[in-house]
């Protein structure tokens, strides 16, 4: 399976992924994946955004779903999100290898739009799917090129409309990379997740005044440029001093020419927190900095909330269930994912980690060795059989 | 010629300009100034690049060349450019509706990609032509989607080759709407310029390590934003204090993530100085705060000087002999222009000043107020007649 995806959306040069949704290489990996399922027996179900599920098993109530993601951020690693759809199919594949039948029937499913990288919604797939963004406020999102998500959906043949099958399904758990060091730390090869920490994505819209750069005195510019630079110092300050998260990683100016004073700059800040009033504060404290400077620098400055989602946490006693007889570490993440989405909809959800030896995610050099990922097939297959209830 | 001009390249959004060479608003421009041209009975002349000349008058020898450049900033204004090139035609015009015969030739030229918005080398027309930059140099110079210059004229259906006018030209004067306030403060609607300030534009490729945006550590990072965000303000403070300019009105973030650290970060520095030892010393001062940076992140610098101009101080007597019957005042610019690249080349040359109410430039804010303008085709023709020694 994995020589099948690896090529998929991969850049020559820093050998990183770009799977956006709804674009060419993302496509391939969902008609890989229907491929995949449809050569195990297992009936697939689409929706009009991209959402894919494969059933095994008869009924379609009661049911264990896993799985993850198959789109990658900007630039991306080979395992976040692929990872969990591989080893889904591959649990199966373990599972019948062992002669094991199902008494729930158990699904495998991939979201659209995991990371957020095109239309700026983390985990848009499963809000939709549940039901936590309506399509009246997601279909109108654009793109960097603006286009809007209802258009970008048409161009390939999706009406928008979400699947219905999350009312069967009673449990869901989504394997994934670590995308930190816990488990190295810990020398276990596999975990499972307590909580996933708030997070927050703002947009600073700086706007001065387009100038020459040569004949503007330095005194008389309005210059975002400035404004902006304080305040991705100041966000890293303030989030290294309080053990929290500040990024600003993705940036666009205009007019963005050498030669000019740029008359906007809009930044993204992603803040993570242990809990929603630290994660206020963080947000509080940069942008009261970014105001200040502003003011000084005779710039404008917009916060935009994109999205917050709050602290999750994930069943305790399902958790417990699957970690304690394999004696597995239960660790928080600062990561969201889809399994965020589904907790906070009140589907029983749990996650299960596997080791990264680095703890690099969202960037081409993201690896997990071959022996921890088969290690993290078994723990799912062994999840699945204790979750589906079957004899085994 | 205004009306014809306004429209073309103009962004409904901003009213600003996007004249970048060899693309479809600045073609149209080119072919205006041919249907200009050839309406006046001038005979036109094109290179292989794209550069213009129409020639009024007969001989192709001992001839004043006047002009300016077609093309814009990202976002520019409406004038920086067209003013020259319109007022060239305007000025010829007011000299045949005084009867005026000029004794030597009188050209009107256009120089293509004057601002370097595209290709990144500012006066690369006027550096071609006068030989100042080789093709061998320039034909391989690419932009911002990695189209090397070569192809991108080749998709025009130009060669490369240049013009051989120059060598009939014993004069050169450029009028250019001002991009500061010399004038303003001097209530005087037209000026001769003595001198350019040196003018440096440098690359910062600041390298560090992609990363998860919530899971990476603030501690763990080698952030490139971060050593980019101080360099920015560094300069900026450098400049104040000497009383220079230094500009990062351009960056390139990869991957351009909200919930990836970048591992790249590319920023070019446009810094302009009143002699080279002061640009030197201010480069110098920014490098060393950036790389002190980047040790304490973690990450590498490298730079790299794309271009450097030294020095233009224009040909004292002949500034004199124009400003002084009209009492116009000789002021410097910040700005580069074809004018100092001609001049470099050894050609006398001048420039003309046309009054800015704002000192704006490089923005859809520039303006010049149309009796201004007006003073400025007037005070072309005086010179032109001046110049080419004809009887008036």
């Amino acid at each position: 399976m994995w020589r099948d995806l690896l090529p998929l959306g991969r850049s020559a040069s820093s050998g990183g992924y770009f799977r956006q949704p709804w674009t060419a290489p993302e496509r391939e990996a969902r008609a890989w994946f229907v491929e995949q399922a449809e050569a195990r027996g297992l009936a697939v179900e689409r929706d009009g955004l991209g959402n894919l599920v494969a059933w095994w098993g008869t009924g379609r109530t009661d049911a264990v779903l896993t799985g993850s993601h198959l789109d990658s951020v900007l630039d991306g690693g080979a395992y976040d999100g692929p990872l969990g759809v591989v080893s889904a199919l591959a649990a199966v594949d373990v599972l019948r290898g062992r002669g094991f039948e199902p008494r729930r029937p158990v699904a495998v499913g991939a979201f659209v739009e995991e990371e957020g990288s095109r239309f700026g919604l983390a985990c848009l797939g499963s809000r939709l799917l549940t039901g936590a963004t309506s399509w009246e406020t997601a279909r109108v999102l654009r793109d960097r090129e603006g286009l809007a998500l209802e258009d970008a959906l048409a161009d390939e043949g999706l009406d928008g409309s979400r699947g219905t099958w999350l009312d069967g399904v009673a449990t869901f758990v989504e394997l994934h990379v670590e995308q930190g060091r816990d488990l190295v730390d810990r020398d276990e090869a596999v975990g499972v997740a307590s909580a996933i920490w708030p997070h927050g994505r703002y947009r600073f819209d700086f706007a001065g005044e387009a100038n020459h750069a040569g004949t503007t005195r330095m005194e008389d510019r309005r210059d975002p440029m400035l404004s902006y630079a304080m305040t991705a110092l100041a966000a890293n300050k303030q989030a290294r001093v309080s053990g929290q998260r500040a990024t600003f990683g993705r940036v666009d100016v205009r007019p963005n020419g050498t030669n000019a004073v740029p008359s906007h700059v809009t930044a993204w800040l992603d803040a993570r927190a242990e809990s929603s009033t630290a994660l206020e504060q963080l947000l509080a404290d940069v942008e009261r900095q970014a105001q200040e400077r502003a003011g000084r620098d005779g710039t404008s400055l917009t916060v935009t909330a994109e999205s917050v989602s709050p602290e999750v946490a994930f069943d305790p006693a399902l958790a417990a269930r699957i970690a304690e007889p394999h004696r597995w570490p239960v660790i928080p993440t600062m990561a969201g994912h889809d399994a965020g989405v589904l907790s906070a909809a009140g589907v029983p959800t749990a996650m299960l980690f596997v080791r990264n030896p680095t703890g690099v995610s969202h960037s081409p050099d993201e690896h997990a060795e071959t022996a921890d990922c088969l290690a993290g097939v078994t723990a799912l297959a062994d999840t699945l059989a204790l979750l589906s209830g079957g004899e085994q």
